[in-house]
């Protein structure tokens, strides 16, 4: 199971803020309690700040004094993500390239020099996919031109995109089924969702999104962007490894009940 | 969903002291709040009490002076299942046949007789199923007996029997897997669980049992036998009926997110 925390994310007002007034605690802090948190890796997003290139320059130099897990370097621009990844100490991860004609020519370089790990959004210029077999088809085209360009697959994150549940109430199956045959036709490949599009619309969306990475967990899902502080969708998350066969002798479980970081 | 309220059941110590006490206040209170809280039947077992005849004639005619709902009766003894089902206003749910030769032969004269819905256990003479296949050679059994005998395949609840995962952590995936594989094979029967077996031994039981309640409303199961009163469980309920596309235009989560019954 890998876990990119997303909290430090510039689209969140308060991460907007303490990245124009240079809140340096602020955002250590809130990398180093990722990481404790079980966090694998950290996004790292300045996008909706004002000088994009020069803060995530920033911001990843800020976050490596504190934490050792990889970041995963989030931004729609191959500027910024270029300059992220130049700055990061370790291998890290990109967020995101897609099969877009144009996203692909410029993030696949940065994917083939940084020799990073690489979620690839199955969409391409014909947009957001509308079915489970629009998905298979993208995911078809991102896992052999990356593969063909010598990244391995164990490398890949293929997200399936989740589309809102308030719009149409067959989203979540859709997402769940592409979920499983992406498993079933990419076996060495991860796939990741972030959790909050699922709920968007609906409320108390907390408990739809751990709901939906319940299920999801069982249709063969392995990597998540969430928030690793919320200690509800952290617990219910040790509680599907176990019910997925994925925790030998239950032991992260029950490690994690002594801890107390696990509770109903 | 057909969710079966388990707690007038006196193998719970407190049930059992309220029985000997024919304590008609807390009982029938018992019944009242599981059927406000969501539950379509309500179990009633007196199977642990002095004189199980007589508790269980004085509990089906107490429960069913506050609730409409169906009763299910609980019982090891066939006696006992008679002497409840004679009692009930209406229709209802015998808990539980199996395949065991005696039991079958005791058992199914009544689901005849009384016309009742009836949860059948996938366990024969050669005692608790090991694997999945096991299961379906049962339910295989139970299924072609039972619609032999004249009862509807709607009217059963198939049980595939849930192992405690601390004494196997794959037990939950074989779970998982027998009800997926139940659900393919008899698409028209139920499929039902007690979830308290499943965490046997774990910590945190709630966690565990609810997060087995969510992948399996996904592979199939559409019954359970649970704690309505459990305002976490119920509410992931019906975040789960969101996600498995069983809940048109969200209208139930969004009702009851509005009544205050469902909260993350």
């Amino acid at each position: 199971m890998f876990i990119i925390g997303e909290l430090i994310n510039s689209t969140r007002k308060a991460i907007a803020q303490a990245i124009e007034q240079k809140d340096e605690g602020y955002l250590k802090d809130l990398a180093r309690r990722q990481a404790n948190a079980g966090a694998s890796a950290i996004d790292i997003n300045a996008a909706a700040s004002s000088n994009e290139i020069e803060n995530m320059k920033w911001l990843v130099d800020l976050v490596q004094e504190v934490v050792d897990v990889p970041l995963c370097i989030d931004s729609p621009s191959a500027d910024a993500l270029a300059v992220g990844l130049e700055h990061c100490k370790g291998r890290a991860v990109i967020n995101s390239i897609t099969a877009e004609k144009e996203r692909w020519a410029e993030v696949l370089p940065l994917v083939q020099q940084f020799k990073s790990k690489v979620v690839a959004l199955c969409m391409d210029n014909k947009g957001m996919p509308e079915t489970v077999s629009d998905r298979l088809r993208v995911a078809d085209a991102l896992v052999n031109g990356l593969t063909a360009a010598g990244v391995s697959p164990d490398d890949i994150y293929l997200d399936p995109l989740l589309k809102p549940l308030g719009v149409n109430h067959l989203y979540g199956l859709e997402a769940l089924d592409s979920t499983r045959q992406l498993h079933d036709r990419f076996p060495s490949v991860h796939i990741v969702s972030g959790l909050s599009n699922i709920s968007f619309g609906l409320p108390e969306r907390k408990l739809i999104n751990r709901t939906f990475m319940v299920m999801s967990v069982f249709a063969g899902m392995d990597a998540f962007i969430l928030d690793p502080l919320d200690q509800q969708i952290m617990a219910q998350l040790a509680a599907a490894k176990v019910l997925a066969g994925q925790d030998e002798y239950c032991m992260d479980y029950i490690t994690g009940v002594r801890s107390g970081q696990v509770k109903a």
